[in-house]
């Protein structure tokens, strides 16, 4: 089973994924995940660093194979930018592991949780795009940004910098600020969930791309999108229900 | 607070959604999901129709701006097409309203709970749309399919059909077929998690529009999407997580 643990706290994990994780004999996952779990003796820990997706799911399927319960972690909604995509990949490379019974357990992704923080910024219709281009050539994340514009999506934008590319952020946002406004609210939510949250509100024109690091979450609001500022409380970001129908 | 129950079971629910629950004095929210909640003789139930999202969210919040600690429960994830952008659209109405403390439960959304069951079809850029024109007009979605295509983005259907419009979905289909290739694969999830789940994995040439109704999500992949048949067992949706680079 390929298991979400959602953004961080436990509050934020549903039961199925608790359940799945304790039935487990094996435990497969990038190291920081697996340190959130308190894993029993009787259960077998395989750790691996970042950005090794596809030897981590074949590590899975090859136990799996052998007839072992292992639960594949993954932060998140494994469905999101994360392990589901590469596990049913490499299940293809054999014919034993393609007759698996393979199981997602889905979990709250960082774009629900920076938005819960920031009230309804995704009211609406909205797109998921990853800025991270190991895995696409950056014109393709340009085709995509124009189209979400042109489409007045609200746009969530994950792996928005990394320490190899801190700039395709500021790429992001030169690109959107030619086709929308300078006045559309931009959020960067931060470890959401955890002792270091951050929450920034701010406009398009003003957003600082160096609020944004691997733990950011970046929230581009549509058309309709709009902040309503409170005396002594955080602002909320709210794109409403209907569209281009009175307020 | 604004909780969103998941899709359906109880194993989808995350422990912050029950906890609010629990703790909470009123309970408001539409009728069907009310009667999922095993709710205490001292806890006051609130229920209401459909399609009166906008008195739900005034009733919850003169009842919070009492004092009474309510909890406006909410189908899937209420920041994606529920609850949470009617509560704080709600708020501006009242300077009292808009001061009180307004926190949202995030959840397990539809597509989500679909892409689960179906393997990973989210596994890249994906975008979510709602086919009602109850609250945007019907040009808008058009424009924002238009947009979803020329971004070759994974689109996941919210509302593809209701009893008044039953027809939304066959328009979509006729739009998207001029824009994609007939061979992009399309599901059909209907109640996912519920006794009466039904999957249905076809193309968007084949794609028979009369499959789904009010409790259906429909996806339809990118040019990149693929099925992997499998013998005797269901197949997997996938859409990979790199973009034409190698397969």
């Amino acid at each position: 089973m390929v298991v979400g643990l959602g953004p961080g706290p436990a509050e934020w994990m549903t039961p199925e994924a608790s359940a799945a994780i304790k039935a487990a004999t094996d435990v497969v996952g990038y190291g920081p995940y697996m340190e959130r779990l308190a894993l029993r003796p009787d259960q077998c820990a395989h750790s691996s660093d970042n950005r090794v997706e596809m030897a981590r799911a074949r590590l899975a399927l090859s136990l799996a194979a052998e007839g072992r319960a292992v639960a594949v972690v993954s932060g998140g909604d494994p469905g999101v930018f994360a392990m589901a995509a590469a596990v049913f990949e490499v299940a293809e490379e054999d014919p034993q592991w393609l007759m698996l019974d393979i199981a997602v357990a889905p979990g709250v992704t960082a774009m629900q949780a920076a938005a819960a923080r920031l009230g309804a910024p995704l009211g609406h219709d909205f797109c998921a795009i990853s800025l991270s281009d190991n895995l696409k050539p950056w014109t393709m994340v340009e085709r995509r940004l124009r189209a979400a514009a042109e489409g007045d999506f609200v746009i969530a934008l994950y792996n928005p910098a990394s320490k190899a590319r801190p700039t395709r952020i500021r790429q992001a946002f030169d690109l959107l600020r030619t086709a929308k406004t300078t006045t559309t609210p931009v959020a960067f939510a931060r470890a959401v969930g955890r002792a270091d949250e951050t929450l920034i509100v701010t406009t398009l024109g003003d957003a600082d791309a160096s609020h944004a690091d691997m733990a950011t979450l970046v929230i581009v609001g549509s058309s309709e999108t709009r902040v309503i500022l409170r005396e002594g409380a955080r602002p909320w970001m709210l794109t409403p229900r209907a569209y281009g129908i009175g307020r």
